[in-house]
This record gives structure tokens, sequence and C-alpha cells, in this order.
């Protein structure tokens, strides 16, 4: 089998078949198949697609182009969470304890990697203390015992992933739903859980620009999932302004722990619950998403879900004291606040300004090298629909670097539009899929 | 500016501006840009496109990536001839005597790589002694005094092409008519002729399958030879079999030879006329390509164009004795005999066959490692359209190596299609475009 005919195949529109698309992953993954040729390929894709089989079977390569975590010793279903990422979005740090607490058990592993803040990971190593580098075994034990645990991905999980990716990232080759598809849903089948509740963001912060493409990416995703024996439903959610007020890692962290208490921003508790209700009922423990909901919210307002939170710090090793006293936690040293230039309503919070807002504040690499300053980071004051009077308060800036955080504010100035006409409230939650 | 957003533009359908297509010529030509970058941008080439505009500008671009040859020094009007390759294709041999004797100045650089047999280069390297690296001075004292030279050509021409054109040829991104205009015409443009005659093959044996693409091809290349001041003229002729009845090296040579003494094969007789009547005509010795064509009919009659072949091979330092004593060639020592199998006609001699025969007989490179025997090749006994009896000899093949005749002899037997009905005689010159 040569890389050349097999780029021509795809490049003329035809069907790869399975040995081609092997051959292909594990020439990427091991090296023998030179990047100029990995890169034509992926632009033959993008121009001439590829078909749901094509894609399950690149997807299923990818997923063992490394290890794949066998998580049969824990017992009970374990349900994975996946985000495909937005701004201000700290869902699995209270969806996991919300399952966890009505007997589902999450065994998450999860990235850093570059964005507008760090990745899961980076986020729960602001509290004091916190391993995310477990070995397997007290990796299971927690899980069995605590309900869940979050570490961080091995390199060893999808490799093909990481090399494909990379290129793609510099080829102008990203856009493209299979590509898209193989990648997300290889790491989660490698990972090991039994079923997966993917959270698919929408609109201007997220990479999927309209619901239409996020609905198209949703139903392949389920349907590669479902392929491989998982149970998959996907949540189309909004992405048009950054879900709840805190953006950063300390910040989503305590925002995290104020949904927990019952007192967060309303928008993320609904979808933590309605993402927490979905987890339940695939895990096994309702007999509906409905019923999972109901289950979830009855964890949240009985303590019982912070309670999990705390345990399951402890045991990886951070101060559970954090959830009672913020100041714990890394404090920044500057803050600069933004303020409304005009009478009228807040119209649009452009979640992509917030994001890069929260980059520039030190919250998030734009590089592999760069350093998170774990306290920096945004909180917005005011929300989509919210009145304001000239000079109030919309957002502050935090972090420890004077230049960093002026720049962060200028990107804030940006993201805030006031109109005089009160805005139709955007809907969070537009679709689930794969729900049966 | 940056790379990656050129192959976004292009992929999205975009034009790409003169300051783009020269960054990225630039990068291919001094590394900066990564190989995939460049075969990424390939690929979207062919999913695209590029307009008339575009093409030209990435030809003067690649015409400029390395050394433009200046041949003022040399009077008259200096004319190039191209041949985008088939199988037994000696005609640039024939034609620059024929038009050097005519008073064209014929200054070729011409070159080796990979194919059926060798470039023109390795073809004259057959005649002991012969030197295809000559100092320029030496190179347009020949010109001058000769009429012509042929010599190897340097690697500081269009050094972008060459980086170019190795990646096209192993992510299969050959195939795109601005590609291929910008590959064939940065060298000529930058070899530096007044004008510039194609030859354009076409069909089983040529890079262009059928006239239709090859004119489209034609046109391009004319439209840019035009638009950077040259006259260019393009002869779409057929290529579904081999060229008179010899393919290698040195079998060539004697086949030019043979054509110049006017007893060679008929076919490449008339095409090497109307060639050299066209160069003839466009380098200013004639007041049109027919009478272009009759002074070259006179200087073959006369012997004049063989005088000048003669001279030729003598200025640059090989045996004249060649032209009358074809044993001081390179010999072979093993010759392998084809036969027809049944009654009939000669319907087909598929010219891809017989190429790939050529190159399995040694008389090509496969690799550019690979060293060529120059005395090996095939020689045609029939030829399409001759009638043929059952044992009758079809073809010889003649090499050194035992295992390669044979591998080149039973390639032969899938080239030769014996039906019983008289076929129609192929039309060797389809059309002429851009002779005004």
């Amino acid at each position: 089998m040569k890389m050349y005919d097999i780029i021509l195949k795809k490049r003329e529109g035809g069907s790869l078949s399975t040995e081609e698309i092997e051959y292909f992953v594990k020439g990427v993954t091991d090296g023998s198949i030179p990047e100029y040729q990995t890169s034509a390929l992926l632009m033959a894709i993008l121009w001439r697609g590829m078909s749901s089989e094509e894609t399950y079977v690149l997807t299923k390569a990818m997923k063992y182009s490394g290890d794949v975590v066998d998580l049969s010793g824990i017992k009970g279903i374990k349900v994975d969470k996946h985000s495909t990422g937005g701004v201000g979005d700290k869902t699995t740090l209270i969806v996991a304890p919300l399952a966890a607490a009505c007997g589902v058990k999450v065994a998450k592993m999860s990235g850093r990697g570059l964005g507008f803040t760090g990745g899961t990971v980076d986020k729960m190593e602001s509290i004091p203390g916190f391993r995310t580098a477990l070995e397997p075994e007290e990796f299971f034990k927690q899980v069995s015992e605590v309900g869940m645990s979050v570490i961080g991905q091995t390199a060893h999980v999808a490799p093909a992933d990481k090399k494909l990716y990379a290129l793609r990232d510099v080829t102008a080759t990203v856009d493209n739903l299979s590509l898209i598809t193989s990648s997300i849903m290889s790491k989660k089948l490698a990972c090991g859980s039994d079923a997966i509740v993917l959270d698919v963001k929408c609109g201007d912060g997220a990479f999927m620009k309209n619901e239409e493409m996020a609905a198209k990416l949703s139903n392949m995703m389920c349907e590669i999932g479902r392929a491989d024996g998982k149970k998959t439903v996907a949540v189309i959610t909004d992405m048009n302004q950054p879900l709840g007020n805190a953006v950063g890692n300390s910040l989503e962290v305590i925002e995290a722990i104020e949904v927990l208490k019952g007192r967060g921003p309303k928008d993320i508790e609904e979808l933590s619950l309605k993402l927490a209700g979905i987890m339940i009922y695939i895990g096994g423990q309702a007999s509906s998403a409905e019923e999972g909901e109901k289950k979830a919210a009855e964890a949240l307002t009985s303590g019982r879900a912070l309670e999990v939170f705390g345990r399951f710090v402890s045991a990886q090793g951070g101060n559970p004291e954090i959830v009672n006293d913020y100041k714990l936690f890394p404090q920044h040293s500057i803050e600069k606040k933004i303020c409304a230039k005009a009478d009228g309503y807040v119209a649009e919070i452009k979640a992509m300004c917030i994001g890069l807002a929260s980059q520039h504040s030190g919250a998030g690499r734009a590089t592999k090298e760069d350093e998170i300053d774990l306290s920096a980071g945004i909180y917005l004051e005011k929300k989509v629909g919210a009145a304001v009077k000239t000079g109030e308060l919309l957002a502050t800036v935090y972090g420890n670097d004077e230049s960093k955080v002026s720049a962060a504010a200028a990107e804030i100035e940006k993201a805030f539009v006031i109109t005089n006409n009160k805005p139709e409230t955007p809907v969070l939650i537009k679709r689930i899929i794969g729900l049966q």
C-alpha cells in the first residue's frame, strides 16, 4: 500500500477502505508517513469529505493508535462528559459531582491544551495541593469510592489525534466534520467509559458558529459513539455569550462551588442540571432524563453534590477548606473595572472577545510554553438582557501584570454591545440529540 | 503575512494576490515554509484552481526564484523548443539542427529527470566524449558559431519549480493546468530565449490523455509566454503510439541521425519539419510557418542540417564519426525478439507499455539514483496500421541484463493489439495553437 495512492483516491472523490485508513493512521502514529503527505490527504478530505463509514473507521483506528483505558475494575456504569469548548465553561466541575452523588461513576481524563483559559486539569490545579497525575490503581479506587475523579490525559491516549491535530492546526484543515468527530470521539472512546454526554457549543465563541453545523456534528458523533457500543447523547448549547459570570481558572472553580452551594448563576445551573440529568439517565440511575434531572436537583439542594466535590478534592490531595475559604486560592494583585458608557440594555457579550480577554489577562495559553496565571480572568457583572446605566460596572479583569490586564480590558470593551431596546433572552439549551 | 492565511484563502476559493504568491514562492525556495504547509496549499489549488492572472504571477515568481539566463550576447533570435514528454521523442536532436541550418539560434538547456528514457542530455551522452556541462561563455560562443548547443540545466534555473515538483510528485498534486503551466513556463522563461515552440503530447503515453486537456494547457502556456513578451506557439501531437521506431538513448540518437540523412521514419520526419518550420518562422527566418517548413525540408534534403549536427557534436567534444559509424555508440550484449501471435493489423501500440518496457530494459531511471544503460531500449519493427503475419517480428529489446530485457519484453507483449480489420491511420499533428 502506498500513501500516494490513498491521497490520489481521496482527491478523486473515492471512499477509502478500512485497510487504507488503518495504514494512514498507523503511519501518522509511527512517523513513517511524512507530514507533507498527511497534510495533502487532510486537504483532500476537506475537499471531498468522508462518509459515516469512513469516519467510523478513522475514529476507531485513532482510538487504537495508543492505550485504550480499561475501566472494568470500577463497578457500575461509567459516564463521560465532554464539551467542545467555550468561554466560561466550568460545567464538568458541577456536573460530575451531581452525577456522582446520584450513583453514576465519572472517571474523567482531561486535557490542558491551548485556549481562552486552561483546561479542566489546569483549573483544578488552582486548588492548593491538588494532584492531577494519579496512578491507574489510585484513579480506579477513587472513582469507586468517591464516585468521581479528574486526572490529566496521558500522551498515550490517541497519539494519532495529537499528531493529526497539530498538523491540521497549521494547514487550515481543522474545519471538517469527519475530522472533528474522529478527533473528539477517538479520545472519548479510548478513555473507556460506557456512555458519553457531549456538550456541543454553538455560536460566536465556539468552533461551530451555527446550530445547523452543531447538529450535523452532534449527529455524527452520536452515530460513531453508538457504532462503538456506547450510549452517546449530544446537547447543543448557546455560546454567543460566556457561560456563567466567571472566566479564568480559580475564578471558575469558585463559581462552580457557588453553583453547588445553590447560589451560582442561573444559566450554568440550568445547563448543569440538564447535563447531569442525562448522565444519570444513561448511567442507569433514573428511568428518564427528566427523572435524572430531578435527582440532580435534589443532590444540589440537599448539599450532597457539594459534599462529593469536597471528598473529590481531598482524595486528590487538595485542601478541602477552599470550599469555605476562597482566599486559599491563588490571589490576584491587580484589578481593572470596565463600566457602561451609555444607558440601555446589554444586547451582546461577544464570547470570542471575552475569551481573548481571558487569554490576554494570563488565564490561558497562546503557545504551549506559556505559564498560566491561575488567579487571572474576567468576572462579568452583567449578562445579556440586563439593564445598565452609564458608569455602571459591566465586568472586572483580575491578574498580576499591569500590561496584560490592560490588554484584557481593551478586549472587553469590544465585547459589550449596549442598545436602547431590551433584547430577547437567548435560549441556552437549543437541542438534544441521541436521547432514546 | 502568514502561510496559514494563504492556505485558508485558497481553500475557501479566493484569489491569491501577487504579494501572497511571491511570499509563497520565496518561502518554498529558501525553505522557510514547511513542506506540510506547501502540500496543503497545492491540494487546495487542485481543488479551487487558479485564474490566468494567478498562474502568470506564480510562473513569474518561479522564474525569478533563481538565475535568469541572459542570452543577449548571442546575435539573432533565440528560439527554444520544449516537449511535454512522450515515448520515443527525439525531435530536439532533429529540429534544432534543422532550425539552426536556417539561421535560427537554438540555445537549449535540457534536464535529465526520471522517465521512460533519459532526457536529451542523457541521450547526447551516449556519444563518446560528448560534454553536456559547458561554461556560459563557451555555450554562447558555440550557439553563435554553430547555431545550436544542448547543455544540462543547472540547479539555479527555477529552483522553486524543482522543490515544488518534487513535492507534487509525492502528494498527488501534479494534475493541475496552472501548476503544470507554471512548472514548464518558469523554466522556459528563465532560460532566456526570445520565442518558444511547445510540443504538447496527448494520448495514452503522455501526461495529457485527451486533446481537450492538451488544448487547455497549450492555450494557458501560450498566454503566459506572450504575457512575458515571448512569441509562444504550441503544437498538439499524438502520443497514443511511440514517435518513430526507436525508444532508448543511443537508439534514439541513431534514429535522429537517420532522419537527418533523409531515411528515418516518416512520422518523426513530418513532425520535425513542422516544428522546425514554426521555429524558423518565429525566429524571423521565414515569412510564414509554411515557408519555414519548406526551408527546413531543403536543409534536410541538402544535408545541411546533418552537417550542423556534426559540428554541434564536435564542438561539445563528441566524436563526429558516430554519424557514419553507429558501432562507436555503447553496445548491447543481449537482444530479445517479440513476434506476432496472430495474422492481422497492428491496431494499437500502447505508448505507456512501450515506455515502461524501455524503463525496464535499463534505458530510463525509476529513481534518481538509477544508472542508465545508454545502449538499452526498444526498436519497433511495425507501427500502427501495419499488416502482420503470425511469427513476424514486431519489436526487439536491447540491453545488457537478462532479467531486465525479459521484463521489458513482457511489457511489450501487452503493448501490441492485433485486429482483423485495418485500423484508421492515426493523425499525428492534431492542432497548432498561438500561431499568428
